[in-house]
């Protein structure tokens, strides 16, 4: 008869008696096949109620260590399986987590939104009324291509700010651009070609390699992406970023743009996606007509993101695919369940309505410009400006400069982050090997002025070395 | 000289110009190579100031419609691509949209959580002092995980419910499962086999099919998947869901689960996916210790997901890594940004810190295994019960009844969704032909009870047809 010590029990009676019996089993004190006593014969032994052993007998069947013969009783089962498991060798408990990069002097590599310049109190103020307001919408299952709300908010904003004319229903809207970007690769297939940019945004070439594609590179010229080297790589599907590219800020020409629509449309199963991540701050002019705009034929998938415009640590982006497109991504993917949760689409949703997205981009445009002008005036002031070219290309939230120099952009670099100085170089975007040297790119967007000014003097300080 | 009629222009007057002449190329009027009036001739004749004739040249220069030659003037660019962009046949612009399904007098399919029991003010008041307390926490980029602090909440609530022992940075949060299996197989490699249970979850399947896996199926009996089918299959990775198995809610036994360990273990490179996806729910004895945590060779990813206990409309899953594949994660694949906003992930941080997650839970339980029980009682009080065995397998939002009949599966579902009566066949979760007939899936977590009594008595006159 088993009998166990009670005085050490612990929170309820029959998770402990539960415990001592497995434990047994396990040290091989209870064998298999080796019948238990019965419940009430325990109970009696035990002075404990009969319910206290069902229970307890109950969780180690549903378990697996014992089952029990009807009008018999209880067996211990067959374990034969636990002795096999053995860690061979030992195994390594650390687990190597990013660093935070530390803190330098002067960060020209960091293009990503100042946040102190998210409209925080707004935000939440519309996400207070959206939970007050839509307690029953927040509990509805989205549809796979986001709420109806928001893809009206989203069409109205293409309208009246890139002119536009989209079908809320074309719209797709997923947890950023690079789950999108994933989206994309489900639906056109990764036995395709796929052609980027060089140089350009090395993200997009990671992501499609998770699917296993090996990118095409097609070089630019000043106009962009020229269709005799997309024509050479013989790709299907081109990702661009015709309005303003990155990081050379080169904006497609209209001639290019027709040229590039009359490639996609030379055969079945071509396709552009227009990645237009942050037409928002284009800073001179007005916006260019988007390629999806433009195209007559079917050929355009155009892809944009909130993460740029308000915060990246809001995951909203969508898509506007073409009907065809839309209705496969109906047909095959509507399966997946939204990325997004409700109470972010129904913010955003309100947010764009009630006007706070426009003002918010106006805001930051004067905010971008202002600051591009001292950022210049700092290069202007300083004696890089004896050594450096500035290169404009109309760049939303950078510029390029070219430098006079022998000394190799890698030496450059590692000289200058030594000075606590960040900065990246144009060629650090090339995918092939690229004579495309001494061009920096300064990203004003998060630079403290007095230090910009700092940093150029002992950028050529270090020159002159 | 170019002459337009500036009464018609609405807006800024140097893009109304831009217009007029991007339209006069368009149309041929203007021709490749010809000249443009210079930016003082143009204002003089026209009365107008240089420097919105200046605006107007730039934005159609950025657009690449004109180019200028310095010292000599402006000139129409080359725009041949143009021509070439036909619209060959007709574009269906028809979009289809999946309808919603229309509500039915009793839907015994529905297996989702019943939204009005989501804390929803709870959840607003958390929110709120979310917003309040980390404003500047929420700016922040989230680490490619999720946030520590989320990171470290989960950690605690599977020490405290599933008494596993996991260091936070262990934890990758994901805005869905769906997401995370895509994850995983982007870590695991998608050259590889993977064995799903039969029957099972049939989105499992088809999120592996969009990365080009197809699953291998493997049969369970009455304690689980066996490690003869698993091992049939040639699999490498076994997606199971041994703690409480959709559909059939069978819970794999302890001699079992070393059986599958010892396999995972035999090999180099094979791994088990523990999802876990309702454990909060199962309503008798105590939870069943993980395959995670029985497991001391690292071949275990533990998944779970908020969106069934919480609310779907909330997109947060999480898993749980093994040392060396969370190093592999932030070596490969930390170039993702987190899909979960940092609002919703520092919110569900304090919901889960603050106790509120376990009060849901412990009030779910009380509900639902009261809503089984009145289930239950509405079967065997009627007609049906004379011709159904209830199967219970400590199922937790479901349980199954085997009818005798001799009528099929499929003409039995016909014949009840014609009277208003949803309900899923267990043959229908089946990847391979089965002959497991006349079982049906009783979902009972959003059913009313008075509805449910009614249609068990339609159930049975349909059967007696």
């Amino acid at each position: 008869m088993l009998t166990y010590n009670f005085a050490k029990a612990q929170g309820p009676l029959y998770e402990y008696i539960y415990q001592c019996i497995k434990d047994d089993i396990m040290a091989g004190n209870l064998r298999q096949g080796e019948k238990l006593p019965s419940k009430r014969a325990f109970a009696k032994n035990n002075g404990i109620s009969t319910i206290t052993i069902q229970n307890a007998y109950d969780q180690l069947i549903s378990e697996g260590y014992i089952y029990t013969v009807p009008q018999k009783g209880y067996y211990v089962a067959e374990l034969e399986g636990m002795k096999k498991v053995r860690r061979e060798g030992s195994v390594s408990l650390h687990i190597d987590m990013p660093k935070k990069r530390p803190d330098c002097a002067a960060d020209l590599s960091d293009n990503r939104m100042n946040p102190a310049f998210f409209p925080f109190s707004i935000w939440a103020k519309v996400l207070r009324h959206t939970i007050s307001d839509k307690s029953g919408e927040l509990m509805e299952a989205s549809p796979a291509g986001g709420i109806g709300e928001l893809r009206a908010a989203i069409a109205e904003h293409l309208k009246s700010f890139r002119g536009m004319l989209v079908d809320p229903d074309q719209i797709v809207v997923g947890a950023g651009t690079e789950y999108l970007y994933g989206l994309i690769v489900q639906l056109l297939g990764n036995e395709k070609q796929y052609c980027v940019e060089n140089p350009g945004y090395r993200k997009i070439v990671q992501v499609y390699s998770q699917y296993h594609i090996s990118c095409k590179y097609a070089d630019l010229d000043e106009k962009g992406m020229t269709f005799e080297e997309l024509r050479a790589t013989g790709a299907d599907i081109a990702h661009i970023s015709p309005n303003h590219h990155f990081p050379t800020g080169i904006t497609m020409s209209a001639g290019r743009r027709y040229e590039i629509l009359a490639w996609a449309n030379e055969r079945e199963g071509r396709y552009i996606i227009e990645d237009d991540y942050d037409s928002e701050f284009r800073l001179n002019g007005k916006p260019i007509p988007t390629l999806f705009s433009m195209d007559a034929c079917e050929k355009v998938i155009y892809m944009n993101t909130f993460s740029k415009s308000l915060t990246p640590t809001i995951r909203i982006s969508y898509m506007v695919l073409p009907v065809h497109l839309i209705n496969r991504f109906y047909r095959e993917l509507s399966f997946y369940a939204c990325t997004v949760s409700n109470f972010e689409q129904y913010t955003l949703a309100a947010f764009i309505r009630q006007g706070y997205f426009e003002k918010h981009i106006n805001r930051m445009r004067l905010y971008y410009s202002r600051q591009r002008k001292k950022m210049i005036e700092a290069i202007k002031k300083s004696k890089l400006n004896e050594v450096c070219e500035i290169i404009e290309n109309d760049s939303g939230l950078h510029f390029l400069i070219r430098i006079k120099t022998d000394k190799e952009d890698g030496e450059i670099l590692h000289a200058l982050e030594e000075k606590g100085i960040r900065v990246k170089a144009l060629s650090e975007y090339f995918f092939t090997p690229s004579d495309k040297k001494h061009c920096f790119i300064i990203n004003y967007s998060n630079i403290d002025i007095e230090k910009a000014e700092k940093a150029c003097d002992i950028f050529y300080e270090m020159l002159m070395k």
